[in-house]
């Protein structure tokens, strides 16, 4: 099962805004129908409250093995995109926070989930 | 012909707004002048109308059978992408819906077709 | 000379707002000045009026006549555009169009010209 | 079922040799186990044998049709791939064909199959 | 474990020679020494033995199955490479096969690993 | 040096607005510190006045012998960028025009320059 | 018509061994069946026979000029090859060359056509 | 450790605003926590200064050596993309700047970060 | 100073001749002429002896910080490139060997390396 | 006038043998008939004579000077070839050398010349 504890974050070093984007290319999950594993893309680009302001951002190590925790787990693809914003936004509190994720395909359909956390500027 | 009682929902599994992406690219169907197959990629994105309010999200699976039941059919581009907007506009009441169909050359001119249902927003 | 009266149209199907885009990737003139031929890509994007009001589509297989009909007259990149824009408005009457010619470089510069109709939506 | 009977071919209309490849990239059939659509590229390249020995190409229109025949077919893709080889072998009597199919993923696999008549050389 | 006892065959339909290509996109395993996982894309080229010689090819949801029963595994790069060489020579007795796996980056390091089995033609 | 002298102007063709870009991909100037040759891309794109207010439009030749004229000059990117926008504007007087160069790469750094002229609407 | 008599020829300019390849990328001719255009990409490679025995290449002007002449011809796929193969022989007398003609798509299914003269080397 | 104090800038050349973007796709530091070096691209977009309100440019090769002075630094992404933005917007007082880091791929995971002095219009 | 006692190498695993490849993306060094940095690819392909024979396979974190510990040094490009062969030789004493590397642009100009071990069979 | 004693070489490092490739992307030179400028991509391969045997290799700078050389100079495809593959030969006595131009199009045709010196391997 997806395990959230193993998520760490670091205070976010400056105060000036930035953004933050990781781009996870190698996540799979199982299909919780059939057993069978799906591959996908998962992104996450947040902005980050301000250290003077407790904010923290995600560590990257942690933020691997968290999505490795989903390996073995049955999940559709909208309960996975929402979770983990959900597991973010509970670890950072970030300013906003955008996750998509990009399924390979299946029957010939491919598929992309996304969720929002706060007011995500339009780029 | 097309069949959109093979189309089945699920209750949108949370209330945070999200989007759903699905893109079908192994789209036929036939000319209804001349009879030969045309081919193209089904685009469909949509934001789910909350589960508390009972929004629902399409079955990936039977999204599948319902562009399959297209097969058979003679139907102009056009008359394509308004059912393909009705039918899961009819199924799923989202909040806004966009449908693109992108077809393969014909003469040396290729054909996109987009119908939007509610407010689609510019991304 | 090219020829608008190739130009048919048929009754937009719905009253639903729809966008249709039309590349045809083949078209060919020739320069006024030096009878060489020119080989562009034209892209033609509009918004038909409602059916209930009137509002037609331009046929396909028409369409593909009309642009093979500029191809034995010298005339510049300009004049197709507006002359394609010109002639597909009084035809169809359009909420919106957009239309874009995509020429292959001479002398080493590559020329793109866009003529609008009505409000078109920036994308 | 497809139809052998579709294809046509004219007289090699010249004597010195030459290749031609035919590439078709909307084939479609059915899978005889589950019934769904499969959908592929296919590729022919052969080397006519020359006119004043009886030699013939087939004609580009009737390839069309008899590739569509295979739409409401199930059959595998090796069957697919040497019935392809052994009809236009049997219509054409070439020096050398080589047919390949180019499948789209199924459960995450692609699939590519070649079949060869008499001496292809390798390119 | 990964298992080749889920691996099926079917007898070669036709005897004329021909080849076949899998390419499996979605293989994962486990890095024995981290227990990380491992991603990569495993293409698999053979020339089945013809029917008539009792030759047979893998079933490709059979193969499916196999290459996900090493899901769990930790095994070296080399090791799964070999392996499947092995367990699908040992299933189909091939006239020549081919196998490579090509790894997702690890520490700024792509590795790409070849096994052949019999006389492999260079193409 | 470079020579606005040999850029001409015709009438705008029509009143209708419409968008003309120009993709220079053969510029070449020199850098004025080592004497070595530059080499860039330059676009260019404007809205030309209306015919019926004095409007025009570079000509294309003449265009292009403008732009081959700085093939001997030593000149920094910032300069050619702004010389450009300047002679073309001071030529035409389009309604807006903007003016791109795009730099092959120096010390593993490549860079591009961007100049305006009235009010550039965002794509 | 086509027309052999627009090319020129200029001798070879050394005597040691070389290849020449031009790339006609704006190729267009009619269907002799239906009339339509055409559109290709024309590839013509060849080894020049040495200057000091009397061999020449073809001028590049000559060549576009002789290529624009099949502009209003009806003519075959396999014809336009081996006329270009056979006038492009009877003007050089080159050691080997090797035409290839490319056709975009029609009825979705694409034609490349390939003549050689003398003994064109595998690359 | 990097070295602010290698750049240089030049006066603003014309008042007219323009836009200057440079691309370093050489970047390398080192992680903080393994000493592995890392590998990314990073993009400096800037406004400058009107040259009369004693705005400025950095200097190309300064620029090169500036960023080169980090390759024997232990620092985290966040930091080296603050840094830049800081020690430029520094240098140059500029109207508006935007600082983007891509690193290459660390455990499957690509990251990219973004930082933004004044008033970055989104293009 | 590039340290070959970094490289450790572990047993051919099978009998069975397979080949390996690594592509190291991150490579860098010194120019020995100016002591700014180089970036490169460095490919390395080679088939092991069998491990009956006592043959080897140099191991993958070891190949890793051997490439590192050229990141001071200033080298050429061609010594480069035969230290890695000479050094992998030597360490492995594998059946044959292939090395490339391939530079970043300097002043315009992309190099690339190749030096071989053994008899390196052409692909 | 393009200037062979600009060239300079170094005795080849070590006499294993070994293939070197510069590529350069910036070559420009003069038409001789128009006397506008052509541009194109310079490919030269070779072979080093081992060094214990007086080998020797081109210095990178100096080849860039002697490529810059031709910038003024009116001068044909075939010939800048030619000369670039004798300039080189004489400077180095090569085991074997290959020089590919690639030029820009011209009238819609894009020319590349090759030039061997001594027995070019085929890849």
């Amino acid at each position: 099962m997806s395990d959230a504890s193993l998520l760490e974050a670091f205070p976010t070093p400056v105060d000036s805004p930035f953004v933050v984007e990781h781009i996870a290319e190698e996540f799979t999950s199982l299909c919780p129908r059939t057993g069978h594993p799906d591959f996908g893309v998962v992104k996450i680009r947040f902005c980050p409250r301000p250290g003077s302001k407790g904010g923290s951002c995600v560590e990257l190590k942690s933020l691997k093995l968290y999505l490795q925790s989903f390996r073995d787990e049955g999940i559709f693809y909208e309960a996975v995109t929402n979770r983990i914003r959900d597991d973010l936004a509970a670890l950072m509190n970030p300013v906003w926070m955008h996750v998509t994720t990009n399924w390979r395909s299946r029957g010939g359909i491919r598929s992309r989930i996304t969720a929002n956390h706060g007011d995500v500027p339009t780029t």
